[in-house]
């Protein structure tokens, strides 16, 4: 098989006709033309809904289009698009075989190497969606304790289900029934969230605070801290959703540097660079309540993924990925924020290096931030207006340059509107 | 790369150290050694936990014993194991790009195919759960309608999230609120559970009765079509759960042989041939409210899967799965019924050729058929005591005959205990 990925894009005429006839036939046959968090209809009219290939950093659209990549699929991609022992371990488990009437001998591995390289982390089960592990943490909070409320940081994105997700439409009074809010980095909240309902069964929080559209806030230790004595004093699970997170910030759980260890936590994107799949993490202590939940998928125990997730992780320490992508997103910030200085544009830069997002000051309704994001784009470096960004492992010097030379023109575009 | 696959099961003397050393460890790394419905220790204890690799109908556990495959994954593989065709344009697609920031030109393909094959589809969308799809129904015609309540079959399956998993661990009772339940094949039964609360968003409902452990109930066709008046009188959504039906009885919705088109159908399983996939499908009616929904996954848009579905779509079409998934399953219930009788073992053969279940009259607790799945899959052919079987399209006259063996032995267990 032969593939055309290396057709350069044409800055000056940026071709759009094979992504405008699938945006046409879609609106036929997909609600909306297209749905959820990989619906461009929000996003300025330029960019493209529709993507074609991926190879390490580098992505092209269905017209051929390239980019550096800083979304990674929002958040999967993690060692680079088509990583080559990623794809040969998924591809030789899926020989064999993907989906069967049990697990294949690789569901063992791939839970014992989650728990060899997670601290809090005494055993493992696995699903496919983010919120699959989100719902799962919650259900097996309340099996344990036999207690009903859970705590969530207001504006925290969990999932899309039901009881999580941000739009209500379809969504039902008793979805939400059982829940209850504080302020990330705001201990006094916490409490005062506790004091006011029935004991929780769970706090559910993030390991930073990346609500979307909105600067990032990194924890204060002293807030997860604690977090984890009232969580002990109340006799709730600490739940730590590192489905966003995982594997970007630390070859562990995210709060293993803060020295906080979750009782549960919630993993999906980038545990196995772009195969479909999540997993739940636990302690000893809710062993118990993991047993006696009911949970399960068709796909839950499907071979290839997992293969590939024993891959990732492996490829993750082999690569020093991490630090990687910590050194190239700190590169990255230092050189837009240059940018912006030489402009004169005044803008807030936040977030862990490999997991930024940047505002304009006074940006009312992302309008600066739209201008911003389209420029960028169409100068070859694909990133998003209102969603944090990922930087991953296979960026090289030649994408940070290309990557900077878009957001360079960007700033201009803010710059001179 | 080169397997083996071929070694044939030793009858005399089972091999299972690799299963029992698996199983070991897993219990140190997964609460209870295993979860969900793949969990082999409510199984009788010879049955294997752990699979090793599958072509066609044929299947081999970890420690090399063969089977004729009757469970088909629990409904995922409907073509048979590794098909050619399925597999070669998952990985096509998979060479390009899986998982990226937007979907593959391939989304529309798919939503194209299936609203061309599936009478009452206008539209589509797609997840990775069976649970996800059966969900997002229920939330569109909540959305939809401006209604809470949903009434479903008492003792049906629609998934294991909290409103509907069978097992009440970490479930809340709000959880349960606005569910009501109505009886299978009883037009009565529907009218008063609308009549006895508040006016419902939607009724949803199996193409037959499946409930795990009993009889299967083919679905009386004046019930079929007094529940979808029901549902133009009341406005509400009539919600078809063709989760593990879907494409094995009917190369459309499983209630088209019926005359009875639903509002919205929830799909998955055997759409991609074992890939892991999901699809909502809806008329222009339910159009607005599948558009106010916030659903979505990170690997919902991922493209290898869909690249599967088409090609298991065409393929379904071009072998003729359908008719010879019924052909078999026929010859395969004419040929174990002859068996019984022949033993004079009285059985209960139910549901339709393609998906079959068996139990043996007065048998409490399962026990005669936990006997006869055990010597029938320890003679080869694996299907299970307490869930309804699958016939693939792979099956060969072969595989029958080697199926029929094994039941026979199956029968010898049940008679001579």
């Amino acid at each position: 098989m032969t593939h055309q990925l290396t057709r350069p894009a044409a800055r000056d005429e940026r071709p759009r006709s094979v992504d405008a006839e699938l945006r046409r036939r879609a609106r036929a046959v997909i609600p909306g033309g297209m749905y959820g968090h990989q619906n461009a209809s929000p996003l300025p009219p330029d960019y493209p809904q529709f993507m074609r290939a991926g190879r390490g950093a580098r992505i092209w659209d269905v017209d051929g289009n390239e980019y550096v990549d800083l979304m990674c699929s929002y958040g999967p991609v993690v060692l680079g698009h088509h990583h080559p022992g990623v794809e040969e371990a998924a591809q030789a488990q899926a020989e064999l075989a993907d989906c069967q009437n049990g697990p294949a001998a690789v569901i063992v591995e791939l839970a014992e190497l989650l728990v060899a390289t997670v601290q809090h982390a005494d055993w493992a089960m696995f699903a496919k969606n983010g919120t699959d592990a989100t719902t799962m943490c919650v259900t097996i909070a309340r099996a344990q304790t036999s207690r009903e409320r859970i705590l969530v940081a207001s504006g925290a994105y969990h999932g899309s289900a039901p009881w999580c997700t941000p739009r209500l439409a379809g969504v039902t009074a008793a979805d939400r029934a059982n829940i209850g809010h504080y302020t990330f980095n705001d201990l006094a909240s916490v409490a005062g969230a506790i004091e006011a309902g029935p004991e929780p069964a769970a706090i559910v929080i993030s390991p930073f605070k990346h609500d979307a559209g909105f600067d990032q806030e990194l924890v204060d230790p002293g807030f997860a801290r604690g977090v984890r004595e009232l969580c002990d004093r109340v006799g709730a699970a600490l739940v730590l959703d590192d489905v966003r997170c995982g594997f970007r910030l630390h070859l562990g759980s995210s709060w293993e540097p803060v020295g906080v260890m979750p009782d549960l936590s919630a993993w999906s994107k980038a545990i196995a660079n772009g195969h479909p799949l999540a997993a739940v993490l636990g302690s000893d202590r809710f062993r118990e309540g993991a047993k006696k939940v009911f949970v399960t998928g068709s796909f839950w125990f499907s071979a290839a993924a997992m293969a590939a997730g024993v891959a990732t992780i492996r490829a993750l320490r082999a690569e020093g990925a991490v630090e990687a992508m910590e050194r190239m997103g700190i590169a990255l910030r230092a050189g837009m924020l240059e940018q912006a200085a030489a402009a004169g544009i005044e803008v807030n830069y936040t977030g862990p290096p490999a997991m930024p997002y940047m505002t304009f000051a006074g940006d009312r309704n992302h309008v600066q931030a739209s201008a911003f994001a389209a420029a960028t784009m169409r100068s070859g470096a694909y990133l998003h207006p209102r969603h944090n960004w990922f930087v991953s492992a296979a960026m090289t010097e030649a994408d940070l340059e290309r990557a900077l030379g878009a957001t360079a023109a960007g700033f201009a575009a803010v710059h001179a509107p």
